[in-house]
């Protein structure tokens, strides 16, 4: 939260548990005949809604996190910030050759980090079956980064 | 992770939803006639066991999060590094007045967290009827940071 940065406040679905139980159904159920495999949510308000999703799935959660945070051998993917660059990691064991994960954040803004977490995903092995996103801020064009990928956010604002 | 620095992975768990499930369940077991009115759990980590015991347990999440990172108004409560301080947040709305609050997180270690943590969500006007942890690291003596408030560890290391 910065001035001049828009912001989708999310806690207000975290204070009514039956709330956040529909959004994570709502993204399980967009989700429950494609054979995924794992969850792999973005550190750290994808946490949130990715390990429920994975129990409710029954699924491995896999923590994508920023730098220096994981404790085993990790690779890494970079995304840009408007000045410089930062990475997302996974440990390097975290997912089985050809394992099908979906991507889970609560918001798609420019989509730079789940790009980034897409490669990620990629590099250590799995495949991207989708990304999936509670709020997604259209007129941001975070989907043009993640053309190559089925993408579904359950609310999408369009300025 | 860093030289020195005794780490537990808890990764594996999170690869296993059975297992995940269990250690949610193996807390709740523990607060379920407590009363409790809300989880407060501590960024990334505790999100990862806080999220899943806050549905179980039907009760509203709240996010503590690190310094800027909250949308609306914060209050903070600081603890120490090894040189200087950092600092935890909540909203100042998160909690109603005297909301029974279980606190979670993944690891005790000094405790320095976690007691800050609790003083901030007393300073919001809650009450702190808990700490839960997954792992206690008994002999770096966390405990002696919350002597005032209900402690339990799922498993605890002694070396």
């Amino acid at each position: 939260p910065r001035k001049g940065i828009l912001f989708r406040d999310i806690t207000p679905i975290l204070k009514d548990h039956a709330l956040l139980e529909r959004v994570v159904q709502g993204i399980g159920e967009q989700y429950k005949d494609k054979g995924i495999q794992g969850i792999a949510a973005i550190e750290s308000r994808g946490f949130i809604f990715g390990v429920p999703l994975a129990l409710q799935m029954r699924v491995p959660f896999l923590p994508i996190r920023k730098s220096g945070k994981l404790p085993c051998k990790t690779r890494y993917a970079e995304y840009k910030l408007e000045y410089g660059t930062d990475r997302v990691e996974m440990h390097e064991d975290a997912v089985a050759p050809k394992q099908k994960i979906l991507i889970v954040d609560d918001l798609l803004a420019t989509g730079g980090t789940a790009a980034a977490s897409a490669t990620l995903v990629e590099s250590v092995g799995g495949v991207v079956a989708g990304c999936a996103f509670v709020v997604e801020l259209g007129f941001l064009r975070g989907r043009e980064n993640l053309r190559k990928y089925d993408l579904f956010s359950l609310v999408t604002y369009e300025k």
